[in-house]
């Protein structure tokens, strides 16, 4: 934790480090056995939630600056973390509905009033997905809190972050097929069970059990192995693998379909 | 045209009208009959060439922005304009290597040693695509010339903008099964030749011309009508529509393979 003075310092000097301007919003979604969920994150002085984020040192990448904020979020390392979108409506952060006199009352805000973080600010989005269930979320500098939600009963959150979260979703689902996202979420041999409940958690629809997994293998996205897995007296399902090649050549060229 | 007292004053005091650090740079793509091409432009005082680009007006969205910019270069209105990813190196721009003493005695640049526009910045790419036999392109402010390259044949750019092709093409291929990007390319009512070559000149591969139109069909991007084009003693093809609904879907559910 950073003590007052060093955030004090941020709050006034913080530009110097740091690209004002500018920010980084993670949407970080966790999946473990059927369900999907997203972490939210207090914002110090303010009711609600909204995602983890924070600023880009102006020595960082992007992709490095959105892994330092999300390990300082969450203590998770090499995360997978990708880009889908700026956001810069002008008036995203409503600055004229934020009460200052009061935030300024709060010890750590003293200086807000002529602090650089009350400039105009894009961010850039980024999203992530994990298995929650492997994950330790812990508090950020500013931020009391940092939880996991079910995502069909968030709140309705500050700033512009539902619209963070609904294109995130929406890029999620619409990379399923050629991103290897879903790997992250499986072991190395899998089911058509287990990968048919990722699919269908993560795109919030049923998916045809006989049908779907096949669509997969006709694809080329998984392959069939030798080996079976043994659950039970007369239950043995086959187990499948990613074809990496296949995914890296529809990133390439265009989706896995043609 | 802006006058040399606009431009310097943009260069002086900019920063008050447009977001600091943060620039807009488009990857115009152009198709025509088997052909495609990006737009390039001049920078004033840089030998190369780069993507059109711009700022971001403090009271503009990040699309408004990139419709303004994209119109100042090429009068296009209405342009399918795609934001695609956002560039954020450290050194994207190596300010230590640009000869500020030579620029600023260029008569436009002579107050660029103390302007906002040599902050670090990061940049918004935007792609778009259209058909290159219906733009007449013309400079910009800072920019002597706007013009059509073949995309085989173009020089490395100045910059990160080698990149920001690199991404925008990745972009465009990786969405043509998704975003009714290929509709603005071709009539309302067209022919399994026409989409087929449309296809195959922007994923810059052979698509086997038996199969390919089939599979459009098959996943439903597109319709067979109950209508032919006559184009010769014998020739008479069936004409094909695109299927919205299905676009709309694949693009709200994820891709239009399952």
């Amino acid at each position: 934790m950073k003590t007052l003075k060093e955030i004090e310092d941020f709050i006034v000097n913080g530009y110097k480090t740091y690209i004002p301007h500018v920010s980084i919003d993670c949407a970080i979604f966790g999946y473990h056995d059927h369900r999907l969920k997203i972490m939210l994150s207090q914002l110090e002085g303010f009711e609600g939630f909204c995602l983890p984020g924070g600023y880009i040192k102006r020595t960082e990448t992007l992709d490095e600056a959105a892994s330092r904020i999300v390990k300082e979020r969450t203590s998770i390392t090499g995360l997978y973390l990708k880009q889908y979108k700026t956001f810069g409506d002008p008036d995203r952060i409503k600055w004229n509905e934020i009460d200052i006199e009061k935030l300024s009352q709060i010890p750590m805000y003293r200086k807000l009033k002529s602090s650089w973080l009350k400039d105009q600010t894009i961010s850039i989005g980024y999203y992530s997905i994990t298995d929650f269930s492997l994950v330790k979320q812990q508090p950020g500098f500013m931020s009391p809190s940092c939880e996991w939600y079910d995502l069909d009963k968030i709140p309705s959150l500050l700033f512009d972050h539902d619209q963070m979260v609904k294109d995130a979703l929406q890029t999620l689902r619409s990379q399923l097929y050629y991103q290897p996202i879903v790997e992250k979420l499986l072991p190395k041999k899998f089911t058509l069970t287990e990968i048919h409940a990722v699919y269908e958690t993560i795109l919030g629809k049923r998916l045809d059990i006989r049908n779907f997994p096949k669509k997969l293998v006709f694809i080329g996205l998984i392959n069939k192995l030798n080996e079976k897995r043994n659950i039970g007296p007369h239950r043995a399902p086959f187990l499948y693998s990613f074809n990496h090649k296949r995914y890296k050549k529809a990133l390439e060229q265009g989706t896995t379909l043609i």
